[in-house]
C-alpha cells in the first residue's frame, strides 16, 4: 500500500514541474487587469493560475486514487471541494471586494464538507500533567462534549487559517514565501512520520501529494513574484493556500502541529485584533510604506490624537501610531530596511518558527504526551 | 429511507426561497463591473451570486447527507467539486476571457471526479431491434470496450453540457429561462421515477433534491434577467447550470432522458458547428442585432462575398450571412420581433421540446427497451 503512494507521489513530481513550468509561462500573458500600485501596473490576483494549476494536478491524483486507494477518495473529494471553493471566494474576492461578513461566513461553509467527512477521532489526548485532575471528573460527557468542540475547533482553524496568511502579507514575495516555507515544513514533517511507521501513514501520504504539488506551484508563483514582483498573488492564493493547510491539517490529523507553523501568523493575529475588530482605528491597507529618499520600507501609520493610545507609541506625544502587524513591528524594532531585506528576515523567521516547531513537535512534546 | 429523503427535501425549499430573497437582494448591490451594452451598463456575471448561494445550499444538504445517507457522501462531494469547479472556471471567465483552449480543457478536468466516483453499471442497454444482430458478436470484449466508451460519453456530455447552453445565449432571460425550463423538465421527470418506484430511487432523490436548489436559484436570477434585464448572468451562469445538469444527468443514471431535454441546444450546436470550427467566418459575438428604427430584433450576420455560402442565404447575391445559431434561425422563419417575444417564443420552444423529451422517454421508448 505505502509503496504504491511512494511510487505514485514519486511519479507526480515531474508531473508537476512541467505544469509549474507551464504556469510560469501562463503568469506572463495573463493578468492583463492590473492595479496600479507606485505608477506602474503590477497584474494581480495571479494566485488563480496557481490555483487552478494546483486543482487540475490534485484532480490527475484524485484519478490516482480512483484506481488504487477508494478508501480514501472521499477524503480527496471533500479537500478540493473546500480547496477549490475557497479558490473561487478568493478570486470573487480579488475582483468584487468582497465585505468581512462574507469573508467570514463563506470560510466556514467551505469547511463543512471537510468535517462531514471527518471520520477521525474526535477526542483529544489529554496531556500528562493535565491527565490527573482531569481524570475524577464525569469524563464521559466531557468527552462527548469534546467531540464536538473539536469539530468546532477544527472549523474555526480553517477559517483562521484562510485568514492568517492574508493579513500577513503585502510586500513582495511575503505570501508565497511563508506559504512557500510552511509547507516544506508540513512535508518533512510528514516524511518524517512515514519513516517512523506512524499508524497515521496514510493520511500523511495523503498530505504529502497535497504539499508536494503545492509546494510546486508556490514555488513557480513565488519565482515571480520575489522582489521586484512582476504579479501579486492576491487574495486568491492567500485563501487557497490557507485552506489546502487547514486541508491537510485536518485530514492528515496534525492539525496541532500545523498551528505550531503558523506561530509567526498567530503572533500576526493576535497583535492585529485590535485593529481587526475596531478598537484602534485601522486603515485599508497596512503594508509598510515606502520612504522615498532612502528607498527603504518604514512602519506604515495611522493618525492619532497627542493623547491616545500612549504604550503603542514610541514617543508619547506623537500623532501617529504604527499599524500593529508583524511586519511594521519588524521594522520598528530593526529600523528601516529595504523591501526585500525585509522579506528575507520575515521568512527566515518564518523558517526560525517552523523549526522551533519541529522541535516542540518531537521533543518538547514526549513529556507531555506519551506514546 | 425514501420518507427521510422526502422529509429532508421538503424542509429544504423554504430554506432556498429565502436564499434566493437574499440573492435578489444581494444582486442589487453587487455588480460593480459593468460591461456597457447600449449606452448603458448593466451588471455582469450575476450568476456568480446564483452560483454562490447554489453550492452554499448544497453544501448543507451535504451536511444533512453526511447525517442521513452517509453512502451517497461521495456521490454529493463529487457533483459538488465539478460544479464548484465550473463556477469558479465561468467567473474567471467572464473576468479573463479564456481562450477557446482551455474551456474544452478545463471542463473535462473538472468532470473526470465525476467519472471517478461514478459507480453505476457503464453497461447500455441494447434496444430490442438491435440485439438480434449483435447478439452472435464478442459480446464480452465489446461491452468491455464499451465501459471505457461510455465513461468517455459523459465525460463528453459534461463537456457539451457545459458550453451548449452559453452558445444557446445572448438575449434578455434566456440562459435562465431554459435552465429554469429544463431544470422543471428533470424534477417532473425524478418526481415521475420516485413515484412510480424505480430501482435507482435514492439517485433520483440526490437529483431531486439538487433540481430544487437550482430551480430556486434560477428563478431568483431570472426575476432580476428578464427583458429588460438589470442583470446579466454571464458566462458563470451558464457554465454552472449545464455541469450541474450534468452532474444529475451522470450520477441520477438518466444522461439519454437528460439530452432529450436538451433538444434545441442540441440543434443549436449542431447548426453552430460550422462556425465554430472556423468553417464559417465567426464574429465574437453572434447574437441578433436590434433594429434602432423598428426596436424589434434581427437576425445577425456576417460578411462575405457574394459567390460564398449560397445555400445559407436567402438571396443567392446577399453580401452578409446570418449567423448559424437557432436564435437567428428563429429570427429568420418568424420574422423580426421584440426581444421580450423572442425570449418567450423561443422558450415556449423549450417547453415544447421538454415535453416531447418527455413523451420520448416515457412512450416511445417502451417500444426499443423492456422493463
Ligand atoms: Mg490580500
Ligand atoms: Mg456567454
Amino acid at each position: 500500500l505505502a509503496i504504491v503512494g511512494y511510487v505514485f507521489t514519486d511519479r507526480l513530481v515531474p508531473h508537476i514541474k512541467s505544469y509549474t513550468l507551464r504556469k510560469g509561462i501562463a503568469g506572463k500573458d495573463l493578468g492583463k487587469r492590473g492595479t496600479s500600485i507606485a505608477d506602474k501596473d503590477v497584474p494581480e490576483a495571479l494566485g488563480i493560475v496557481a490555483g487552478a494549476v494546483f486543482l487540475v494536478c490534485l484532480i490527475f491524483c484524485l484519478v490516482g486514487y480512483a484506481a488504487w486507494h477508494p478508501s480514501k477518495l472521499l477524503d480527496m473529494n471533500s479537500a478540493l471541494l473546500s480547496i477549490c471553493f475557497m479558490l473561487f471566494l478568493g478570486f470573487t474576492d480579488d475582483v468584487l471586494d468582497w465585505p468581512w461578513r462574507y469573508k467570514l461566513f463563506l470560510p466556514s461553509v467551505a469547511s463543512l464538507p471537510l468535517l462531514c467527512c471527518y471520520n477521525g477521532s474526535t477526542s483529544i489526548v489529554v496531556p500528562i500533567p493535565m491527565r490527573s485532575w482531569l481524570w475524577h471528573d464525569k469524563s464521559a460527557t466531557l468527552l462527548g462534549h469534546l467531540g464536538f468542540l473539536y469539530l468546532l475547533y477544527m472549523g474555526l482553524l480553517a477559517v483562521f487559517c484562510t485568514n492568517a496568511i492574508n493579513i500577513y502579507a503585502g510586500i513582495n514575495g511575503l505570501e508565497a514565501g511563508q506559504s512557500y516555507i510552511i509547507g516544506c515544513a508540513v512535508l518533512v514533517h510528514n516524511l518524517l512520520e512515514i519513516r517512523f511507521h506512524n499508524n497515521l501513514e496514510e493520511n500523511h501520504l495523503f498530505s504529502v501529494m497535497v504539499m508536494l504539488s503545492f509546494v510546486g506551484v508556490t514555488l513557480g508563483l513565488l519565482k515571480h513574484n520575489w522582489f521586484p514582483a512582476s504579479v501579486f498573488v492576491g487574495d486568491t492564493f492567500c485563501y487557497f493556500a490557507g485552506m489546502t493547510f487547514a486541508v491537510v491539517g485536518i485530514l492528515g490529523h496534525f492539525s496541532k502541529t500545523l498551528l505550531l507553523f503558523f506561530i509567526p501568523q498567530v503572533i500576526n493575529f493576535v497583535w492585529s485584533v485590535p485593529q481587526l475588530f475596531k478598537f484602534v482605528p485601522c486603515p485599508r491597507h497596512r503594508l509598510p510604506a515606502i520612504n522615498a529618499d532612502t528607498g527603504l520600507m518604514e512602519p506604515s501609520t495611522f493618525p492619532c490624537q497627542p493623547h491616545e493610545y500612549r504604550i503603542l507609541k514610541r514617543h508619547p506625544n506623537d500623532t501617529t501610531v504604527p499599524n500593529m502587524t508583524v511586519i511594521n513591528l519588524c521594522l520598528q524594532l530593526v529600523g528601516p530596511m529595504s523591501e526585500r531585506s525585509l522579506c528575507i528576515l520575515l521568512l527566515a523567521l518564518q523558517t526560525l518558527s517552523c523549526g522551533l516547531g519541529m522541535l516542540c513537535r518531537y521533543y518538547i512534546a514526549n513529556f507531555f504526551f506519551d506514546d
